[in-house]
C-alpha cells in the first residue's frame, strides 16, 4: 500500500507521544534526525541552568554543595537514569564521559576475573570503546589484550580466558542491537563478565539491566537523553558486585568520607566509589532536565514509535527512492534495530551534505553510510515524509554531486 | 602601627585592579573568603552560557561542534590557560577533572621512566592527589608504589628510583607554597620528571612553567579561574615529552582522527592526545569566561594585591584578637605563601560554622583550620577590617559554642 503524506498525518494525530515535542526546541523547518548524534535542547533547560548558575552559584556560592544538593547530583541523577534501565538504586552514578568510564569498569572487571586475560569486543564497535580498551591493556601490561571479532562470531568466542565482553548494545554505526540477555548468558556460562555500552540505548530502547543479569554498563547522556553537547556519562555496575570491585581511579569524590581529608583512600559503599573528581555541576543541571523528560515517557510507547517510524522510514525509501542507489544498511527485522536506520549509498559524504543543506539533518558514517536517528519525543510522523522527499529530490537532481561549501564532519 | 578601616578605604581608592569587582556578582553584604574553593560568578557567564544554550545548542545542534568551534574549546582554553602560567601554546588541554588528570601524567611519567618505581609526594598533598597515585600503583601492580615524606624532606629524597615528584603547588590547608623552580632543577639532577598541581596556583600566583623546566602539570578551573562548580580542570605537558608521551586514557577526543572512526588508536600530535572523551561544552563556556578575565588582569598586580591583603589580614588579625586563641597557620613570609591566610584555632570548625551565620565566608579544613581565600580581583581591603571585625566579636562573644543549627562541610 502506498504510504502518503495525509496518512503520516493521521499518525501523528494520534500519537500518544506528540505532546513531548512541545518541551523540546527545534529549528524551524528543520527535520531534526541527529538526535542519537546531539539530542535537542528541552525547553526546561535554559531556565534551569539560569537558576543554577545564578542562583546556586552566584548567590549560594560554595554553599550550594550542600544547600542546593550539588553533591548529591551524581548519585541523584544516576538513580534517575536507573530507572530508564531496569537498574536498581544506588547502581548507577552520573560521572565522567563514556570513555573515561569504560576505563574505570574494564579496570573493575580485570579485577574481578584476575586468572584471565582477555577484553572480548566486536570489530565494529564504536572506535573509543576499542581505544580505551587498548590502552588498558597496553597500561597493565601483564599479557592483557583486547580481542576483537566479528559480530556474529561474539558468543563463540567467549572461552575460559576471557575475563569481560565488551560491546555497544545499538551499534553507532548500523543500528544493529545485541540480544543483551542472550549475550550476557553466554558470557556467564563461561564465566566472563559483560560490560554493555548503552550510548545509543538509554533513552531509546527497552534495557533492563537487573533482568537481563547485566555486570557492568556505562552509557552517553547527551544522546537520547538529551543532556546536552558533551553531557556527563553513566555507569552502572550491579550491586553483586560492588562489594568486590575496586575503581582504577580513585578520587575524593569516590572516597566514604571526602571531606574527612584522609591520606590514603578508603572507597565509599556502592556506586559512589565510581565518581572521581569534582563533578560538572552545570552540565549535571543540564543532564537532569533531560532525563526528567525520558521518565516522563512511558518506555513502551517510545520504542513502539521508534519502531514505527523505523519501519515506514525504510518503507518510504523503498517506495520513494528506487533505483536511486540506496541500501538499506540496518537490520531489517525492528526487533534487532535499535533507534535509527542507515542507509549505504557510495557517495553517502556527499548525499549527507546535500540533505543537511536543505535543512534535513541526518548524519554521515564512514564510509559510506547515511545515517538517520529516530527520536520518538520530537519526531513527527510527517517529517518522515518530508525528509524522504527531499533525499528523492537530492538523489534524482544529483544537488550532491556540487557541494556548494566544505561542511566538515559533525560529532559521534 | 595600628591599622584602621580608613587606612583600608584608602587602598581600595587607589587600587588598580578595583574596577574587577564590577566584573563578578556577589551576594550582598557577604565577605567572600573562600574564592579558592568555588571562584564567584562573573557577570558575564549568565549571558554567554545561555547563547551557547540557545543559539549553538538549540539552533545550530549538532553543527555547532564545527560551527561554534566546540570541537576547539579544549584545546582554545588550554592555550589561554597556558598563558596565565607560562607555558607555550600547544602544551595545555582542558579536560575532565583534576583527578582524572593526574592519573593521565602520572602514568605519562611512569611511562616516560620506565626502570623507576616511586612517585614521590608529601604527607599533606591535597588527598585525591594521594589516592590517585595510591590508585595507579595498585592497577600497576609491578612494584610500583607512592611515597609520601614530610614537606621538609622532600628534596633529600628524591633518589634514583624516583620516577616523578607529584607535588601541589600551594598546599590546600595551609597556604604554603614551594619552591617550584628548586624542586623542579633537584628533581631533574636525579633524573626523575616532576608533576605540579596547580589547583590553588592558576590565576593567584605567578607560575612560569617554561622558565622552572617543569615537565607536566595538572589544574582547576572552579578556584581562581572562575569557571563555575566542578568547572573542567586542565593539564599541560612539556613540549620535550610530548613526543614520546603515552596517555593509559586513550578514547577517541585524543585520536589523530576521531572522525574516521578508525579501530586503532593512533594518538593526536601533541596535547590534544590527552583529550579523551566528548568534553563538556556548558562547563567549558562558562569556565572560558572565568579564564577570558583573568587573562585582562595583569598578574604582577594580582599577586601584588594577594599579597598586601593577606599580609594585612594577619597583621589585622594580631592587632584585634590577641589573645582569642588563634595561630597563624600560613607561612609568616609572604614570599612563601599562595593567595590564602589560615589560623588555627581549637574550635576551628564552630568558629567558621559562627562566621558563616554571619556572612563572613571562609572554610573549614580539619582538624583545626580557619582558611581565609584572598581573591584580588574582587576582595576589597576594607572587607578585610569587616571580617576581621566579626571574626573578633565570634570568638570574643563565644557565638560559636551555641550552633544554632548544623553547617555541613562545604567543598574542596
Amino acid at each position: 500500500m502506498t504510504i502518503t503524506r495525509a496518512a503520516l498525518e493521521a499518525l501523528d494525530r494520534d500519537d500518544p507521544l506528540a505532546a513531548f515535542r512541545a518541551l523540546f526546541t527545534l529549528p524551524d523547518g528543520v527535520v531534526y534526525l541527529d538526535g542519537n548524534s546531539l539530542g535537542p535542547l528541552p525547553v526546561a533547560t535554559p531556565a534551569r541552568l539560569a537558576a543554577v548558575v545564578a542562583q546556586e552559584w552566584g548567590q549560594g556560592l560554595i554553599r550550594s554543595w550542600n544547600d542546593a544538593g550539588w553533591i548529591d547530583m551524581p548519585a541523584r541523577i544516576g538513580d534517575k537514569i536507573g530507572r530508564l534501565l531496569g537498574a536498581p538504586p544506588g547502581s548507577v552514578a552520573v560521572a565522567d564521559s563514556t570513555s573515561v568510564n569504560l576505563f574505570k569498569l574494564l579496570g573493575v572487571a580485570l579485577g574481578l576475573r584476575p586468572g584471565r586475560r582477555i577484553i572480548l569486543s566486536e570489530q565494529g564497535n564504536f572506535p573509543t570503546d576499542l581505544y580505551i580498551a587498548e590502552g588498558l591493556a597496553v597500561l597493565l601490561g601483564r599479557d592483557h589484550a583486547l580481542h576483537v571479532v566479528e559480530r556474529s562470531d561474539i558468543a563463540g568466542a567467549i572461552d575460559d580466558d576471557v575475563a569481560v565482553v565488551m560491546l555497544t548494545h545499538v551499534n553507532y554505526r548500523d543500528g544493529a542491537m545485541h540480544d543483551m540477555r542472550a549475550i550476557t548468558a553466554a558470557a556467564h556460562r563461561a564465566g566472563a563478565l559483560v560490560l554493555w555500552d548503552l550510548a545509543h540505548s538509554a533513552g531509546a530502547v527497552r534495557v533492563d539491566l537487573e533482568a537481563s543479569g547485566v555486570d557492568l554498563a556505562v552509557g552517553c547522556g547527551y544522546k537520547f537523553l538529551n543532556g546536552g553537547p558533551g553531557a556527563p556519562a553513566f555507569l552502572f555496575v550491579a550491586p553483586r558486585h560492588q562489594q568486590s570491585m575496586r575503581m582504577p581511579l580513585t578520587g575524593w569524590f569516590g572516597h566514604a568520607a571526602p571531606f574527612a581529608f584522609e591520606p590514603g583512600f578508603r572507597p565509599a559503599a556502592g556506586i559512589a566509589q565510581a565518581v572521581v573528581g569534582t563533578p560538572p555541576i552545570l552540565s549535571l543541571a543540564a543532564l537532569e532536565v533531560g532525563v526528567d523528560i525520558a521518565l516522563t515517557a512511558p518506555m513502551a510507547a517510545v520504542r513502539d514509535k521508534s519502531l514505527a517510524q523505523g519501519t515506514l522510514f525504510a518503507e518510504l525509501v523503498a517506495q520513494e527512492c528506487e533505483g536511486l542507489g540506496l541500501r538499506l544498511a540496518s537490520p531489517g527485522d525492528p526487533a534487532r534495530r535499535g533507534s535509527q536506520v542507515c542507509f549505504a549509498h557510495e557517495q553517502a559524504y556527499a548525499v549527507m551534505r546535500a540533505l543537511i543543506e536543505c535543512r534535513i539533518v541526518g548524519d554521515f558514517r564512514a564510509p559510506d553510510i547515511l545515517r538517520f536517528g529516530i527520536t520518538p519525543l520530537t519526531l513527527r510522523y510527517a517529517e518522515l515524509w518530508d525528509a524522504v522527499t527531499v533525499l528523492r529530490a537530492v538523489l534524482t537532481a544529483g544537488t550532491w554531486r556540487e557541494p556548494r561549501f566544505q561542511v566538515r564532519m559533525a560529532v559521534t
